[in-house]
């Protein structure tokens, strides 16, 4: 692989994706906010934005071409999470897809290996428990989670994870995944499913940004589940 | 009582509560959303907000002090409704007080009538399904709640429904009662409990002042429950 | 109104009613339970179990039919509330019609009187708080419940209780409505979905009917919501 | 380590664990349901049934013990999930201890591998999606669960596939972790807390023994998670 020199003298990147919309909606709040943050400035950093297709291997392509084309020293990928309450800080990607529904290119594969003979897991490389203070510090609704699903936002995360650790495109790159609420539209005609505002989102992905690349060892600080 | 004359050619009042702090809570959501709401103009009416002790009787005292100094043609009580996703247009007060936790003065009756002799029930007086629709179609978490509880919020709207009924202050009086959800920084460090930002309940109140100002026989609009 | 006299020496009758299906399920809990209980004895009353169909207007009639010819002491009317965690001792009954499915007869009222003219609630007749405690002494998951929802349930629960207030067949007669989780075959399938087996919720009516004889006036105990 | 011959002609062993009561509380439902199995015979096997301490380390070593004495052809290890409604079949253990509480002997580790230099997890051995189907066809609320927390039970079940990985004690041994609800007399004072009855508890282990046994290779059936 041949990697273009980048112009001495640009800023260091932060690449931040979001997903396009699937599962009948209209939007995805991942790419809603990652949007906003896109050509922003965060600690003498550039972040560049990206949307990614909600489509097993095929988000992975493009990961790949984006971690090329930018080489960014930090990669925080976010998708969206229907149902939870807070930003959810994943803590760990599995080396398995299980669709419970198709992707946007009607895939919908069972107990298939995200990378064959891959490890079981990866663990984020973000400063979770780190984020999570700083995030609940700034009153928005956070917390860890121990399970990032089986669907796309997964593959994903694995998929990132494994590169990082198997093909390194700079050093010290770090990277991990991020899922986010529905915005109020999304949730509206549904009473009893939670929301977040996108300003409320928007803070808390520059807050990410800027905690990840402030933080080199993660605070042990508890963050656990009991199952 | 002796009502003091309203200066000829001042703006018809709309009365708008909010209730203090209660249950170890630094601050009432209600009263947040309530307070950048006061002295605005919606409609052609001045916005007058109060803030209420959440305090069984005391509270329906205060409401009767502000109904005589005011006089206004509307009056939209709110309350927090920890916990709950939407904004929640309350369709029924019932006569009883059966408190969980004390109230700030200390009281915790327990299944008391609000008014001895009273009937058991009041509906609202607000057009809530038209209500709804417009809070909906403004992108924000909605829904008709077919039980304010039995605290200080089922009694402050039980008692304002009963005063309408027996002894309005003004013809064509209407009322009734909204309950809010927690601010993100009051579930900031509870995952699992959802939040709504400020910026969306004070748009959603100027939308149910709004609407009550302009309809005057509620729509019939699907907003029950199966239980 | 001509009531056959009953025969002399005979037992006095408990009414115990469940619902047929509706919504798509192939069973009803609350018909489940409440014909495990039919013809069985309690502290000296022969319980009667009969099914209601889930269709307004016409479950009343039915309850009118039970009652002329059953004449019973008490009656405790049952039906399935899906997705609640625990045996609920409803408390109000409202006056109001608001249905989000059809009932089984295809009639989806909004915002209709159960009884036009008649009052905006009745509470229940039943001692909720000793039953409930009864319930929780037995590790029985209880609850009292501020609401039985718009649709038939509370359509039955209003229309009995405004019989008992208006044209008592039997001097004393008390009612009140309990609704019933659903069964573990019914949520097996809804991973997140929670049920309630069929022999504790029989456990739960029998002592429901055996409170309800045995205590006259309720107790003071706290059972109700903040909001 | 020396292992005894075990007697020739005596059955093969299945071992089934539970833990101890944690948390305030005063049984533990795994345990409960475990002691039911004890000593029964499940196609051809005779189960020993086991309670472990809910203590970090401790558990393991215990594990370790059992499986010395008895060398075991399958294990599967149990223990609670207050708050969910289903058996939930944990599909991956991963290699971290974040103690949201402390366990029985007072530790409370946070962010503490469970075994230095072990790889991030370990998928289960259990045909999870096989059990799941005949968990459903019965009737019985399950689930395939992607996270088993981060505090003993993922302690126990990561020790336990590291190690069948490392040291098997027997050719072909599997192993995995079923995680239970509450008791119904657990949740019976927290309205809005699912819960499970013992019977049904008790008939899912029974399920999931005979499944594991009868099936080698697990079927490939939906059960993943969109996040």
């Amino acid at each position: 692989m041949v990697v273009p020199a980048k112009p001495s003298g640009a800023s260091p990147v932060v690449l931040v994706t979001g997903f396009d919309p699937f599962g009948g909606q209209r939007v995805n709040p991942s790419w809603q906010a990652v949007q906003a943050l896109h050509d922003s400035r965060i600690a003498g950093h550039r972040v560049v934005g990206a949307e990614l297709p909600t489509v097993f291997v095929k988000c992975l392509q493009a990961m790949r071409g984006l971690l090329r084309q930018h080489r960014p020293t930090l990669v925080i990928c976010t998708g969206q999470a229907g149902g939870r309450t807070a930003i959810s800080l994943e803590r760990v990607a599995i080396n398995v897809d299980d669709a419970r529904i198709a992707d946007n290119a009607g895939a919908q594969p069972v107990d298939r290996a995200v990378v064959p003979q891959g490890p079981a897991a990866y663990f984020t490389g973000l400063p979770i428990k780190a984020m999570l203070q700083a995030m609940l510090d700034a009153g928005i609704n956070a917390e860890v989670s121990q399970t990032a699903g089986t669907f796309v936002c997964n593959h994903l995360f694995f998929g990132l994870m494994h590169r990082i650790a198997t093909r390194p495109v700079a050093a010290g790159l770090r990277g991990g995944f991020i899922h986010i609420p529905y915005l109020p539209e999304q949730a509206a005609r549904f009473p009893g499913v939670p929301s977040m505002s996108l300003a409320t989102m928007v803070e808390a992905l520059r807050i990410a940004v800027a905690c990840a690349l402030a933080v080199e060892k993660d605070i042990a600080e508890t963050g656990g589940q009991l199952h």
